[in-house]
């Protein structure tokens, strides 16, 4: 399996639901609908949905159940990134090579387009499940869990620490700590979303949830790695440690992350290669 | 009834749940449950949950059933408020007497604080009826209903226009329908809430949304009365049209508001104190 070619299909797939929920219908101010596309329709890689389309593909799951809790998820991560690059937060001017919403739209509308967007996505999820043949209990328990995985006890709960702790205070685990919370919650919960919407047992989602801390928190140390040299603010594990450990640690999470999954076998082919393709990236 | 005592009982409820949900237990930083403690117990009516729980009682409900999603609501009704706080918004330097949270935190955590309670109302509502004895479908109506109600097609999008439209430019109509957006979408959604949850009909549903969006507006423009002479950003009637002829719109839209409640008769003598004690404040 080819698996930049397994990527660039969901890719697809991804952004065609993804405009299909966000296509403006005049019902709501359009200056938002603009801030709001420009930052979900900016090159993003999808991995939070590819990795919850993989996850429940291996088991067995329904692309088509999966599809509005992975757009879900997408627009969720979308929002968490207009509102860190704030001038309050980390005062970003650029990302993925664009000016960042803020900077475009004003801060007033990149608050409002990143909360319309938290909004939309449960929006999204909890409407559509009752419109598909998906067990109710099951729609809101994926739907709690992304709730979590997103807000104090999670990726906001992360960022709080990535902003007011200061670097030089935190050794090794506190800093992986907040990235667990900051970036690998919403990475694990996709994965998790995919197991329990195709109906995997306890078992399988305790492994899934492994499998995703470890890819998480080395995703994380793979893109300050990328940013490495760059003036960055936040927690680093790069600037702790330096580059050589931060890259054999984020291999030795990768490791785990493969170890956590060899119970699946085969099936788990498409995970495997994707851990590989986060350890693998240098863009 | 004196519905001032009914209020009372009715907030202590809300008080008290709402302590046991956002009681910090550790597992999230500190600095963020200070924030969001810090405006959800800042003295707020709690006219949202109380809607709710009247709503559900005139049908029957079950007060522990709607607890969590008037919870909810009310944890979205509050980080509204943090956001249009902001300097980049209405710049307030005060609400109900207090330094506003971006005062007292900074910037940065306000914002976090509102996203976390953003996620936390999803969570709680979720979470609440997946545990509870509450129809899964009806949880997931209630659920996205009030997402919607506060996105870019409800709340998000009327603070958008309240913003970025000048006053200069609009007439009643189209400050009623910002106000109807920003404002009543949230009280409307809040009553339906507490009818869909405890089995009302369509017809039924439909009644008190014509009831929710009269009160709601009314509300606006009775919050714009109260605080008329004051300097004060954003779309405002009675700039428009002077205090006398808003204070008879107020009063005109609670005839409606009350109109469409007839139908139910004697139960509905809470609803109809509510409407007239919204119309008499002057605080």
């Amino acid at each position: 399996m080819d698996i930049y070619e397994y990527f660039r299909k969901k890719q697809e797939i991804i952004e065609r639901e993804l405009r299909r929920y966000l296509t403006w219908n005049g019902r709501f101010p359009e200056i938002l609908a603009e801030a709001m596309s420009y930052s979900v329709f900016s090159g993003g890689k999808r991995l939070r949905p590819i990795l919850m389309i993989a996850a429940a593909e291996m088991i067995g799951g329904d692309l088509e159940d999966i599809l509005p809790f992975a757009c879900g998820v997408e627009l969720i991560h979308t929002y968490s990134l207009i509102h860190d690059d704030l001038p309050s937060m980390d005062d970003d001017q650029f990302r993925r090579g664009r000016p960042t919403s803020h900077r475009v739209f004003g801060e007033a509308v990149a608050i409002l387009a990143g909360d319309a967007l938290l909004s939309e996505a449960f929006y999204i999820m909890a409407k559509s499940s009752s419109e598909r043949n998906i067990d109710p209990i099951k729609a809101l328990r994926v739907i709690y869990e992304i709730a979590e995985a997103s807000g104090s006890r999670g990726m906001v709960g992360g960022q709080i620490g990535d902003i007011t702790m200061k670097a030089s205070e935190l050794d090794q685990s506190s800093v992986e700590a907040i990235h667990l919370d900051k970036t690998a919650r919403l990475i694990t919960v996709s994965l998790r979303a995919g197991f329990i919407l195709s109906g995997a047992t306890e078992y399988e989602i305790d492994t899934i949830t492994r499998y995703g801390n470890n890819l998480g928190v080395a995703f994380q140390i793979m893109d300050d790695l990328v940013d490495a040299g760059k003036e960055k603010k936040g927690i680093n594990l790069v600037h702790l440690i330096g580059v050589e450990e931060a890259r054999k640690r984020a291999e030795r999470l990768i490791a785990d992350a493969l170890d956590a999954i060899s119970v699946f076998g085969e099936k788990a082919d498409v995970l495997r290669e994707l851990a590989r393709f986060v350890i693998a990236r240098r863009d």
